[in-house]
């Protein structure tokens, strides 16, 4: 692709040499001159100007003399327009392998691919355009949208509903049992789990990660959230729209999470729970059962509070045993008196 | 199924409509004429009320005017049956698929199933009634005992053995190698993993959850014991009968846990540690290599302790700031006499 | 095996029976007369006196009177070496199972073994000897090298190169997208995933254990480091040679490990940390985003700082109740002056 015709692509402006052929996208450090890159911030800008990289994506503002750049307003927005022409993903070809095993009843859209040694249980519908991988088992009576990508090896038990261009990656499991049980006669019996699971458009879940159905009602997770890996999603949690959970968080039974939450890894949450709007929870929060976080903000620790205080007390814990001498000295002051 | 048929099954108390045919069981603030819900405590009972349920299961001494009700004893457990009635699990047919890889000498009982694209080794037994889901793999020599039900794409290490009516949901790997090994010569140096896992009766294993095989000598879940999602059981680790161990639990080499011991989630717990019985282990509470947490205690915290003296020192450490400022005002204090 | 044999294998000293007949390696206390155990430290050694073990392996300096032993200078290492000998892993045999559906141009060496229901993409490459498991899914353009074991029911994405002797255990999923996101226009979109994954000689990968592949650039895994299972490695990380990582540990994006870094279970790091060489990081410890722990340190608690530090702390803050008294007392005293 030129660099006149990516300029173009992405609105943006273009100084130097129209016609370079750029052939993929790399990292500022490894680029080559057939390589695009990007520069955002002091610090990449400085290292683009010894770059070797062909063309440079730079933000209004910048500039690197001496090279080829597309000044654009969102230069990692750029960069991702231009890696869908530059590196589209190799779709496997739309059909049924022949080594699948699909009922008869299933309802495909329009060039569905369901790929080797995948299993589609009897009465699932997959829109049009969506991918099934290699090994993935889709359960009885399974809704999948249109334009899904569901990477080989992924379970999705019977019953849940997923809507449209949601991304599954490996080794995910949507709709498995809730961790539920009765305590009677000296023993643990299962509380029915009849519940089921909505994964709404422009979801994405990582590899790994278990998301359960749920026990009665149904685990919802909203629009355009995103899940990392090797998550915990428990039965009856309400996800809302646009959140962003990093890798080994989890998220106990019946928990409410609002829309623009973000949670870094190693999340904790317990049962009953409300995360409310636009909260950020910090790396390995736990938040305990029942307890409210208030819209916006952000806490840390255990159990999570304020990050600020959080910080604060653990400043005056750093000073704890200076403290502890200070109280000893002035203890044998009043006695020497 | 008409409500005099599901209080005869419960040996409950129909008050209301006898004749009225319920279908499916359902969360209180969904449920319709033809639900079943239930209603346990003041603030279930009083949504209860207004719901459209067709019949509610309550206690003993609660009632709900103007609505069909059954008194149990035990409402949950009472659930837990009719969902049984009502809600009979799809279970696959027996006999094996002819998708399936299945070894020659395999012993099979009755009524087994095996599902699309498995792959049973050679010399598993496999117990009647006990369905093995599709994609799974049951490694060379694993018994498997009676009405078990194995999830699809579950891995089972050679060797492992499984008693009657255990459950092991989707991704869950038994009986991988344990993370042992031996630093010499500069580098690390695999350590024998030659022992074996035991899973006895009743033990339910939630998806993605990774159970390793003794190094030397076994791995044993007692009978019960249920375990969440994502769980990391290592070598050697012996977990007593009745306990549960909610998700993203770690139990690291050689730790012994006791009988009724309950741990909410995100708990670790180091190697060689002794967990003795009906011990209660709060959310992410963290237990060193070796220690002990003695019998039907409840504890917290990293490391963990007796919780009501976590709390404490939780309240005095939220107190820290004011301390501080306290000892400095008493310090300038004696400074000015 | 004659434990004359065992002897000369392991270049140790038999004292006793050199006849005796071993078949298998099992531990002290469950030993009987055609067994190997060993003893090390005093109490396995005082143990050893009353096993029933046909041939005891000892360090020198050692003596078990009353039984055959061998004497070696590394008691575990010749263990592991008669492991070998005595339980040579049941290795599947060479040939592409009927079931497993592989591409045409793959180039596999000799003796390359492919299990049933396994899928081998488009231009993968595997080396000589290298076994792929049942139902595992090798993407398109895969590199794997020589005397390898992909487990069954493994992952690995397209373009991930593996090294020799690489060990790769079920569930795991090697490749996967970045977690990365650019929020524009009120939701999350795609940050572009198009780097690799090079997992270095001699790694071993635990269960269900996720390693994603770069954004732009490379996710490395050094040669001869050991993850256990259910770990998490998000994108550009790069970790060095011989380090050992324990389960639910999980390490964001971006972030460098050193070589010969030991981290114990459920550590969490954030993103562009730097851990450099010989670190020791204790259980649950978490390393906050862009920090640097420096060589050789052993580190603990949230967030980690020297373990010695933090225990002081933790002292203190036991003692906080009796502090707080402590200076009401103080302040009590002062006022009634």
């Amino acid at each position: 692709m030129h660099t006149q015709e990516m300029a173009r692509l992405v609105h943006g402006t273009l100084d130097g040499d129209p016609e370079r052929e750029i052939v993929r996208i790399t990292a500022l450090d490894s680029a080559g001159p057939s390589d695009l890159s990007f520069a955002e911030g002091d610090r990449a800008l400085a290292q683009a100007a010894s770059s070797q990289a062909g063309c440079i994506l730079i933000p209004e503002g910048a500039e690197v003399p001496g090279h080829t750049t597309i000044t654009v307003k969102h230069v990692r927005l750029a960069l991702a327009r231009l890696a869908e022409a530059l590196h589209p993903r190799a779709a496997p070809p739309p059909g049924i392998h022949p080594s699948a095993v699909v009922a008869p009843d299933v309802a495909l859209g329009d060039a569905v691919s369901v790929g080797p040694q995948a299993v589609i249980e009897a009465g699932v519908t997959i829109g049009a355009s969506t991918q099934i991988g290699a090994g993935s088992v889709i359960g009885r009576g399974v809704a999948i949208g249109r334009s899904c990508i569901v990477y080989p090896r992924v379970t999705i038990y019977p019953g849940a509903r997923l809507g449209d261009r949601v991304i599954v990656h490996s080794g995910a499991v949507l709709g498995g049992d809730g961790f539920g049980y009765i305590f009677a006669e000296g023993r643990y019996q299962k509380f029915p789990q009849l519940g089921d699971l909505l994964i709404e458009d422009d979801v994405e879940i990582g590899c790994n990660t278990t998301i359960d159905r749920g026990s009665l009602g149904t685990t919802v997770i909203g629009q355009g959230t995103k899940i990392d890996n090797l998550c915990q999603i428990a039965h009856n949690v309400r996800i809302g729209r646009h959140c962003v959970i990093a890798a080994l968080t989890g998220i106990a039974g019946s928990t409410d999470v609002g829309d623009y939450v973000v949670m870094a890894g190693g999340v904790g949450i317990s049962d009953h729970a409300r995360i409310e709007d636009l909260v950020v929870l910090a790396g390995n929060a736990v938040v305990g059962a029942g307890k409210v976080i208030r819209k916006g903000t952000t806490v840390w620790g255990i159990p999570a509070r304020p990050i600020a205080e959080v910080k604060k007390q653990m400043a005056h814990l750093a000073r704890l045993p200076e403290l502890a001498e200070k109280v000893k000295q002035l203890s044998k002051r009043l006695r020497e008196e």
